[in-house]
């Protein structure tokens, strides 16, 4: 039993809830859509919960412009990644190196090849990314905006990487459980080319934009149908539960809260960043709602945090990233000041005890 | 896309919802002690759900009798069941005809080799399912009570079945997820063999019993350790979301629901019995809150119940019946009247027909 993840507040027995900036959640919290469609729900799961999800199918396929066929939802992002994984059996894969630990993870369950690409030293996904999708690859990962830097790839880099993909037949996996952190998320969203693509798939979540991680929801999109229907066998029914398909309309049909999320967000994103680099620490300029950060100024950093009631996640479990980087959400503006004013403490600390 | 189970009322679009007889949830609904738990659960789901049910499994343990340790939690029973056999991959399983189906979808994703052995002829587990075992088999399921009879293998037969498993060393899989619908479970229970049968395994669920399946939970107990270990690695983190999570301890700590259950479902179960023979019909004299029954008198049953808004669970997918058997739920005293009455009609018209 292991836990690579941030957010697991439950490991230790704390008299008062930590501030947790080791999960990247909407820091706006729930919104009342989704809150109130939770509490209609429980009367109901008295039955079985609808096995093929169709009316949330139908909702997310209106919020997405794709029909309702592209959709297959799951136990969380997670779930969904699993049974791509179990379904599609690659025998090799090509992801890059940091990206989101889960998908080596999954792949180590059917006992896929890894292979790792180095990100450039800007840490973005390169031209060069693609140049090692190869006739032996069956599955390319990319995680958009990556994961734990939260940088984009731009449209056009990722489509390249389509064509590529598509020349060798391999499946293109985009991973984009943080686009709709983006100030411009239609921009570089990929819903359009999904209908000429059949080899492509988007990985989604509503974990984090509607703040709803313990529901436990995601889907993903794909125009190849056979695909879509090999989902379902490929793990338990009724995996996704009542209370989570009723959340999820009410998310798919709330999308003021999202605008009204990108603006804050990116005010705090900002604020945040400016005060890690006015500590001498050296932040990636991530375009969600989280940064990653290198620090070579305070000493062990994240248990004197911990031990403080704050909660950040370690990078040192990344491929391509070692113990000085640390990753933290963009929380509330009073939690990102109160996370500022301890790392100002304890660098203050550390240079008295030198 | 296929649903092979009952309680798919999202199938049709019903203007009225239907009768479900086709699932078997408890028919005193969901108990206010989970309701209210998940209720309150609601707002703690902006975190991620504890990704090993702490707290969870130690209400389960001290219901049990047994040690935190000894319980894995998943996302209903169901998916326990997909992990077990992901991390067992059995090459050969042998399960009784008929019984539950999802043990061999479950089967079918590790590529098991499924050996079946019919039932005596009064639909009961003999001495002769034990003698199946021979020295290749790696699983044995046990459902008890069984699915769809609602008949009880007893201890003693399911002792020398531990022990002939024992010898061959093969796991053996004992489902119990309607055995707290018995009047006295206490007196088939197993979870006193756990600590000495490391290679026995015990399938729970708290869907029936508290009329939560539209919630998903379901655990397992066992006291290998590895095992319980390995279950974590065989699908994705975070599987039991925080409303489960919040409504199995709630379930654990209720006690007096199932014995207020038990009496209600024998009072109520011994009535259908009598009604569905009344009517000429064979019914299997199930021990639980679902009857098996025979019909050779009414012509198109099931259609013609669906009709008239009443679901039942034809058993024609069943390994080892046909499409003249049906499973019902037994549900409340206003409810089976419905069914009773509406069967009536049905076989009388069928009669002024001919």
């Amino acid at each position: 039993m292991k836990h690579i993840h941030g957010g697991d507040i439950y490991a230790d027995n704390w008299n008062e809830e930590p501030l947790d900036f080791s999960a990247n959640i909407n820091p706006l919290g729930m919104p009342d859509s989704v809150r109130e469609a939770a509490q209609q729900a429980i009367a109901g799961c008295l039955h079985y919960p609808d096995p093929f999800c169709r009316a949330l199918r139908r909702a997310i396929a209106a919020r997405n412009a794709v029909t309702p066929q592209q959709v297959f939802c799951g136990n969380g992002a997670a779930d969904v990644l699993y049974r791509l994984m179990l379904t599609l059996r690659p025998k090799k894969i090509l992801l890059p190196a940091p990206t989101f630990a889960e998908y080596e993870e999954a792949a180590q369950l059917v006992g896929s090849e890894i292979v790792r690409v180095s990100l450039g030293e800007d840490l973005t996904i390169t031209p060069a990314y693609w140049d090692a999708v190869t006739q032996d690859v069956d599955l390319v990962v990319l995680c958009n905006p990556n994961n734990p830097t939260g940088l984009l790839t731009p449209k056009g880099l990722v489509k390249k990487g389509m064509e590529r993909c598509a020349e060798v037949g391999a499946r293109l996996l985009v991973d984009e459980c943080f686009h709709d952190f983006l100030c411009e998320p239609e921009r570089s969203v990929l819903t359009d080319q999904l209908a000429d693509n059949p080899h492509l798939i988007l990985l989604r979540s509503f974990t984090k934009m509607y703040a709803m991680p313990g529901i436990r929801l995601g889907y993903c999109l794909s125009s190849d149908r056979q695909l879509v229907d090999r989902l379902y066998e490929a793990g338990a029914p009724w995996s996704v539960s009542g209370i989570a398909q009723a959340c999820g309309i009410a998310a798919a049909q709330d999308t003021d809260f999202p605008r009204k999320t990108r603006a804050y967000v990116a005010l705090q994103r900002a604020a945040l960043q400016r005060g890690l680099e006015d500590l001498g620490l050296h932040v990636i300029d991530g375009q969600v709602n989280y940064l990653l950060f290198r620090n070579l100024c305070i000493p062990d950093l994240q248990r004197r945090l911990h031990d403080r009631g704050i909660l950040i996640r370690s990078c040192a479990n990344y491929h391509g990233l070692d113990d000085t980087w640390f990753r933290i959400a963009v929380r509330n503006e009073t939690e990102n000041f109160v996370l500022l004013h301890t790392l100002r403490q304890l660098k203050e600390e550390s240079a008295w005890q030198r």
